[in-house]
């Protein structure tokens, strides 16, 4: 997507043909700075402190973390040591393990003079692929955009999400952002309310920044003005990604996701869950019964940055001192809430019934 | 309740016997200091610069503004002035309005040489009724938590709460806290979550401090994490406060409050909601209908003040830079929501005809 009028991909090769040029993360929303990493170090240390942040653009950094590993030397062992190396960047990220799953299964057995050429070859498909499969559930999404604005001549589409399932999380277009952007891009009226979403604030810091850049029009809100903004008809749908779908339907996203999709019930408004495939656990028969919830650091929710009038970048402390803090970091919203999933291969209930009605390869699993 | 084992109102007469302390709020979380107000100016700056605030506590100081304006000129225009100069300070509080008007009645038709101590002794009834108020929803709300902790002997209650209606928003014990303060001083083993409560952060930094600096357990959680906490049962009831409570049992307050009474029903947790009769509108037939919804500046959303690490006291913006945003400072939670009302005269269903059963006097009204 674009900024200040220039598109952009998260990452990509840069002009030399080998380095690679990722956004810096943790400088936004209030720098927009380009880091170019050089070795599998700065690869492994852009995923760990979090330059690049969201699933599939981790993994796109961990598969040109080989290529950059190889450039040094195209040894088993150094392939081996940098495969290691990037998976200790981030253990739980299952999307990391697959991308480099992939990487080593394509130059494993190559000799060692292919090998380079085949890595990056491989990096760059699996970018391209990424920004394919969000660009097919933008096309999904958007037809649901469409006929909300079909039944609204003239007046804008409000449109609710939380979190940030935007291009920054991925190679290109994003998740949830994508209809979005489709829709904007097509000039439909769009407007997004952007949950701030507590407590990184990926809403309000990134969410809000990348429609900002590329000119969606959209508002922050406190994540708990959603529900009055649903009671009040100001919110036409909601659309959120998802870091995992059980095989029943039931969503795990960021904490808070699970008391939009109630007002959003109570509210007759709906709520639809943007995914690309690799996030759904076929081996999950009951997401709120079975997935478990990472319990982040208590420093999350006690702590915030931000810039201050001099425009440094500082830590403050928001809550009362000695006063403990708990920070669930996703929850799981039941099916039942969900009116219908957006993935790259259509819209589907949300039930395995649905579910395997687009992926019927997966009945046996 | 106390501080640091030190009983303490928010509001009382120093020792002096004339000049009136209060506690800065202002200051809170990070620093416990008393002021002491001397003139009707302090007493009008204290309000308006939101050293105090607090429905109830507002209404207390203004009280004590008319005694020392008195104290310097017992006349009638300095009286007239000093009532016009206190309702100035935040014109939308009723309860303010309230209690110059019930100053004003006790006063005016005094001769002057009079006026100074029935002033005092009017301003002091005003708090001592008060905190007769809350202790009966206090003791109210008790038998509640006793019920609750009786079917789950020795297990610690978990009670969670939104914004911050407690000791410091009134002269003493609160409202929705109350009952948490009696049970935890009768050895009930309480535990109370509470909520953040984004923009203003009333529950991270003054429920949190009230609790902490009382000795009763508690964690801090975002505002997105009850409805995650309800689902795995670890919430055993919710008790908040209300601004406005409609003749219906509609009830508005603190904006996020209907997201956790949806969590609440969705997964059979008793909702509460305690209040006081004053805050109980009976010319309101339907809350979420008719109750005007405040919206505030997009600043309290966009920027939070906190304590750095050099202890300074630092404004940052959290938000991306240009991105505009929206702030109501309330919501409605429909009466369908919420198990009962606590007041003082005693527990009600939250309904018309649940409220004239406490209130008969009303039913004519």
């Amino acid at each position: 997507m674009k900024v200040n009028g220039t598109h952009y991909r998260s990452i990509w090769l840069n002009q030399d043909g080998w380095r690679v040029d990722v956004i810096d993360q943790t400088r936004l929303p209030h720098e927009f700075e380009i880091v170019t990493l050089e070795t599998l170090e700065n690869a492994a240390r852009a995923i760990e402190v979090m330059q690049v942040r969201g699933a599939p653009l981790i993994g796109a950094t961990a598969a040109y973390g080989i290529c950059l590993a190889l450039r040094e030397d195209a040894s088993d062992e150094t392939l081996e040591a940098a495969d290691a190396r990037l998976r200790r960047t981030r253990p739980t990220a299952i999307n990391l393990m697959w991308a480099l799953d992939e990487m080593m299964a394509s130059v494993r057995n190559l000799p060692r003079e292919d090998r380079l050429a085949a890595a990056y070859a491989r990096a760059a498909e699996f970018c391209d692929q990424d920004v394919a499969t969000n660009e097919a559930i933008g096309r999904n999404g958007l037809k649901i955009i469409q006929e909300i604005a079909a039944k609204k001549p003239g007046e804008t589409v409000n449109i609710l999400t939380h979190c940030n399932a935007g291009w920054i999380a991925t190679v290109d277009w994003g998740t949830a952002l994508a209809p979005i952007y489709m829709a904007h891009d097509l000039g439909l009226p769009v407007h997004v309310w952007a949950d701030e979403t507590r407590p990184r604030n990926q809403g309000a810091a990134l969410t809000a920044w990348e429609l900002g850049s590329h000119g969606v029009p959209h508002t922050i809100v406190v994540d708990n003005a959603g529900g009055h903004l649903m009671q009040h008809g100001q919110v036409d749908m909601v659309i959120v990604g998802t870091d995992r779908t059980a095989r029943n339907g039931d969503v795990c996203n960021k904490i808070g996701t699970y008391l939009k999709a109630l007002a959003a019930k109570d509210n007759d408004v709906p709520f639809y869950v943007a995914l690309p495939h690799s996030t759904i656990d076929w081996t999950v028969e009951d997401g709120v019964r079975d997935i478990p919830i990472e319990e982040r650091s208590a420093e999350e929710v006690t702590h915030l940055t931000g810039k201050a009038e001099d425009g440094s970048i500082v830590k403050v402390q928001v809550s009362a001192p000695g006063s403990g803090a708990g920070n669930p970091a996703f929850d799981v919203t039941p099916a039942r809430l969900v009116t219908g999933l957006i993935t790259e291969r259509g819209v589907c209930e949300a039930l395995e019934a649905g579910l395997l009605s687009l992926y019927p390869e997966k009945a046996d699993g």
